[in-house]
């Protein structure tokens, strides 16, 4: 209700104040973030904060660059902070910590421990009368979404997530630990057969391995031993082990010329039953040409939605789960009950 | 904050109550909300109000059966009342009227008079206390859902909605009633060249009918002038006038056994940009062999979200931008954000 007058009274007068953003850490995801600013006119890159030398980095926008450890110093300048720093070791600690600080959205990704990343940006949130939008960009995130639309519309029925074609940062980076590896490039792909049976709504049970196989492209360094290097990829454990993995190893010309681009996608599929007989098929796709710049598009738009929640007073932690997709829009309730409906 | 309370507290304890849904109209989509309510084991259907005479349906489930005169006395026996007229003549009297006494969800689908449903349902179900979700089911509903989820992600791009292959009523019944004519149906099919040039991320202008092609099945009685019947289509119109119109003369036969189900689908699709050059593809699409029992089953879905945000206090007639994507679902936020996200 609140929310409704707000929209109504605020929205489409040209009076509103944009929303003013942080970008904490100018990676791949940050760098899409900035340029997701561009496409919404209804927020403004105040400042990036880096855990570099501030000077030695070139933006693309007018925003300041600051060194992280003067967040503190910006409280009342940002509307909402965007957290583009890994999920491995930045975001574990980040999150809670800027949370404290500001309205918050990222793209925390390790879903084993998803659960405790919740609680604790939670908790910190809470206290801090902040609102942080956990584990957003397109899985978790947008995929997320997908899967609970298609769960509530075929409550009898199996969803599954395919990957890819696409590349994938962490396998990539465990390729080029390797001794011997100049660079890596590994793209996560869907296998057709098991594509074609979820289709057909066999309703299979697969594992991600059965889902996926590994194409690898590999820059050796001179004299470097092929048959080794191919074999401690294919029996990498976790990453490789379980896959079908194809090798194959390329000139760094090669490498530049052919797989620079960042390109990603999936869909998230559920083929379920209703009545007696009839299938019915649901499914999300998504073709990226790159995943970073789409991510950063979509933590856009959360974090829209992050800054207008806490204007409510919801506080606290939230998933895409808990999001009204009215939240995410630029248009208000009226033009979306107009235009989109 | 007050909901994730009474989530934690009350769902997957097995204490909660279940919702009590009431049909109204046992049409098509009224057999397919009752079908939909047997895959939801926190939902039941207490009673079906009919125009008809109440003893002369034949239903599935063991819901009472009862004259719409009778409605008043239910007030406080039902959680929400899922409308199941049609938008042409039913829903306008009985949106407004029924959400004077019931928390409410109907699929209304005249796009052109929504903002005045809208208006009119809001008002009545406010007076009254009550939640009514407004056009929901397919598109409207989870296709506009899909456009808004599509917008926020790619601002600059375009989204196109494509329906079919399925049968559409309202053309089905426009041949029925030309003379001569003893039973119609009709397709309507995307256009793959429209659909290969969207896709492509041309972005092209697109009227309906550059979108769609109609594809007509057509019994005549004995002696029926076909060419009349087929020109009489052809200009029709609205409805055919202005579209590839292929049609089809069968037997009673013919049209029995080929063409008695109900399928029908279609896609959101939307090709927007990122950064200088980033073509980003977003595909939402359903194929399905039961449009009704689909319409059914999203329209439980959001009959239990109904409930949920009235118990909240959020009433006034809502939209599928309002909903929260948690409300629709079964599973506690905790489960939701442990298994889907």
């Amino acid at each position: 209700m609140k929310r409704e007058l707000k929209f109504s009274k605020m929205e489409g007068t040209g009076m509103e104040k944009k929303t003013r953003v942080a970008i904490i850490g100018y990676g791949n995801v940050g760098k899409g973030v900035e340029l997701a600013i561009e496409q919404n006119p209804d927020m403004e890159l105040k400042v990036i904060f880096t855990r570099r030398k501030p000077d030695t980095l070139k933006i693309r926008s007018n925003a300041k660059v600051l060194c992280i450890t003067e967040v503190d110093k910006y409280v009342n300048d940002i509307d909402v902070a965007v957290l583009c720093g890994g999920s491995a070791t930045d975001l574990p600690k980040q999150g809670p910590k800027l949370a404290s600080i500001f309205n918050t959205v990222d793209s925390y990704d390790t879903h084993a421990k998803i659960l405790d990343y919740y609680v604790s940006v939670n908790e910190a949130a809470k206290k801090a009368g902040k609102t942080s939008i956990i584990s957003t960009g397109w899985d978790p995130g947008l995929f997320s979404l997908l899967r609970v639309i298609e769960e509530i519309a075929l409550p009898q029925g199996k969803c599954y997530t395919f990957w890819g074609p696409g590349i994938s940062q962490g396998h990539s980076d465990a390729i080029r630990r390797i001794p011997g590896v100049k660079d890596a490039r590994q793209y996560t792909m869907p296998i057709d057969t098991a594509v074609r049976r979820v289709r057909a709504g066999k309703n299979p049970e697969l594992k991600t391995s059965e889902k996926h196989w590994r194409d690898c492209y590999v820059v050796v360094e001179d004299g470097a031993d092929l048959k080794r290097i191919e074999q401690e990829i294919k029996r990498m454990p976790y990453y490789y082990a379980d896959y079908r993995t194809v090798v194959t190893f390329i000139s760094e010309k090669e490498m530049a010329e052919r797989h620079s681009e960042m390109p990603h996608g999936g869909f998230v599929l559920r083929v379920g039953k209703t009545g007696e007989c009839h299938k019915q098929l649901m499914e999300f796709r998504l073709e990226l040409t790159s995943n970073p710049e789409f991510t950063g598009s979509v933590l856009a738009a959360y974090a829209r939605a992050a800054h207008r929640l806490n204007k409510e007073g919801q506080i606290g932690a939230k998933t895409v789960f808990d999001i009204a997709p009215a939240y995410l829009s630029m248009k208000s309730l009226e033009e979306l009950r107009k235009e989109v409906l």
